[in-house]
């Protein structure tokens, strides 16, 4: 298949765009780099140290004699240079990454709540309105999250794929009724996928583009079989505290003897996959496009944990003690949660959960380039309200090995 | 009160003003003309020949003594700006109105397509943003539209003003939940309304801004007190295919002598409301804002009609006849609609129901203006999706007196 890969230069994106590329599909990644540029002014640097896009596609064809396109291109304001794009290419199926995916960063400050709507929202309408308008019967597969949901909200019963039938009280008595499940989100980065699933859901029934949303749990991990080949292809790995993800920050902290970071009492239950199954996942979406008039949706997750269970696990593996800090964010403190994902275990998808080799393999790579960490950037501040209270730095310097 | 009228120069947020500012409110109108610049582009009028807003306000003001500020401000782009307002006003309500507001005219083109999303979303969030940035403990009372809910899918239960109470099904048995009435919209217009509607949810939670949504059926009529004081405060009449509205159509082409355009089988059931009922409907919000972190949704109608029949009601009493033209829209052929409106009758709105004088008034406007009409402007031809038939012009000139 030709594939576009919108946002294919991120943690996620890049990973599926050699895993996509390896499995003989012709790829082209559009993206405009604004992951690279947000952590310049967030003054922090991947703690893996991954080299310019250029350097990628040339070193992933030197290893795998596979070419990668690339475009530089915002999706989000220069539309009919993607229009473009899609008439010369023609894709047969188009990956939309290209989004900002960070809930602390999205509620950082006003500028980067309005660039996570702006952006977020405009680049998922115009990948939809450039399909309408070049007629392309390209199916895409959107990277949802989880969290569109909310958490705790349907009691006991497990979080469904997408849809759920309700008894809707008339006077006639109660109908059954299919509705996208509510919207619940925690941020305004959860927002935005809120409202791409809504615009998900009108382009589908209007214009008949076939669509598959991802709703995909906390990502951890870092290298793919593919990312692995050459360290100048190495994968993001974030550690900050707007962008980095919690088990990966656990594992970096251990690498450097900082304490593991919970923010507030740890009770939150959320679930995960391993950056290796994202991949899969994207491939197995890519081969069961939607039939009919309604979106698709996934959950994307191998399993559940509680944020203190995962502190208990690294701590105990590590030696490092655990930290009880504010919580920035509105949240619950508590919550269980039960996730269908019936979907990807029924085409095949044997999930990868969290194991002491993976583990290991994630701290080597935190061990490898603790040098690179600041550990002023570790704590997490984007507070969800203004004033809400904060941690100070737990380690001022990097400690010596 | 202090009272900011975004998009306060269009059909519905100009009468809006001037009964304010009536009622003694300090008002200020901000708004980037896009209304007016829309028509250039369309190469269209309205009926009623509008003054420009300086002459506008300076009327007003040799009318009624009030002044009437005045900000020219693109609410989707220039947000620094519209926090400069904020920060000098301080204004203690804002009605926003700043949104394209025709489904035709969404899904005529992919620019237009893009136009509604990219303005909308983004006036809506600048909006909010702003609130939370600045502090400001402003009620903010929104446009919004019942064709969220689209049509017909609550069987027999009437519409509720913005929650419905359904049971989920889970292992312990149903559970009840209180859920935003699901979205179903009709075009993109519509979609960016109930994406309005998540973005409200999530800053009453999060930021506790008080927020009244009014799900407004078609308005018809164009004069309220305050409009009808002197002609250069007439307010727009838009009779063409992608902005006029149903009735206001009928009386225009009963005018001038023109078949009374149906598109589709005349079987869709509407919610109305006059405009002199708008106006009051968005003073009683004002007075009433919410206390709590969920919006507030009123169904802002008085009465439902179907297509047809209002077309019968014209045609008798004007002696024109019905012409039955292809529908440009994707909408069911029929529906019931039954929609509750306690919200607004419990706090003192006595509906403006159809008339025969109100009809005369507004037919009077009509012919008043008749000779401003382009009959090639009429035939509704935005079609939903490409290669679904549209009428030719009906009458090629417009006929004598």
């Amino acid at each position: 298949m030709r594939i576009l890969v919108l946002g294919g230069d991120g943690f996620c994106g890049w990973p599926t765009s050699l895993h996509l590329s390896d499995r003989g599909h012709e790829v082209t990644i559009v993206d405009n780099l604004s992951r690279r540029m947000i952590d310049l002014d967030l003054e922090v640097e991947s703690l893996t140290p991954i080299r310019p896009i250029g350097e990628r596609i040339k070193v992933w064809q030197q290893v795998s004699g596979q070419r990668l396109g690339f475009v530089n291109l915002d999706l989000a304001t220069e539309y009919e240079r993607f229009v473009g794009v899609l008439r010369s290419l023609r894709p047969d199926a188009i990956v939309h990454f290209a989004e900002q995916r960070a809930a602390p960063y999205s509620m950082r400050s006003t500028t980067a709540k309005r660039y996570t709507v702006d952006n977020n929202v405009r680049a998922t309408h115009n990948v939809l309105a450039g399909l309408v308008e070049t007629g392309l019967d390209a199916a895409l597969v959107h990277l949802g999250t989880m969290g569109v949901y909310g958490y705790g909200w349907s009691g006991s019963a497990p979080i469904p794929e997408g849809y759920l039938t309700v008894k809707v009280p008339t006077p006639d008595g109660d109908i059954e009724r299919e509705i996208l499940h509510p919207a619940n989100p925690g941020s305004v980065y959860h927002l935005t996928k809120t409202l791409d699933q809504l615009m998900f859901a009108f382009y589908a029934r209007n214009d008949q583009i076939r669509i598959t949303d991802l709703h995909q749990g906390i990502v951890w991990g870092t290298q793919t079989p593919q990312t692995s080949r050459d360290e100048r292809l190495v994968n993001r790995f974030d550690y900050d505290g707007d962008y980095g993800t919690v088990l990966n920050r656990f594992l970096m902290q251990a690498a450097i003897g900082h304490p593991l970071t919970v923010h507030g009492s740890g009770g939150q239950t959320r679930a995960f996959i391993h950056i290796t199954d994202t991949v899969r996942c994207i491939e197995i979406a890519l081969a069961n496009p939607p039939a009919g008039p309604k979106p698709m949706v996934f959950n994307q997750i191998t399993e559940t944990h509680r944020v203190r269970d995962l502190a208990k696990l690294v701590a105990e593996l590590t030696g490092v003690e655990v930290a009880n800090l504010p919580n920035p964010r509105r949240e619950a403190d508590e919550n269980e949660l039960n996730v269908r994902n019936d979907n990807f275990l029924a085409l095949g998808l044997r999930p990868t959960t969290l194991s002491e080799g993976l583990l290991a393999e994630c701290s080597d790579i935190a061990q490898r380039y603790r040098d690179r960490v600041d550990p002023t950037k570790i704590i997490a501040r984007s507070v969800w309200r203004a004033g809400m209270a904060t941690s100070p730095d737990l380690v001022g310097e990097l400690p010596a090995r």
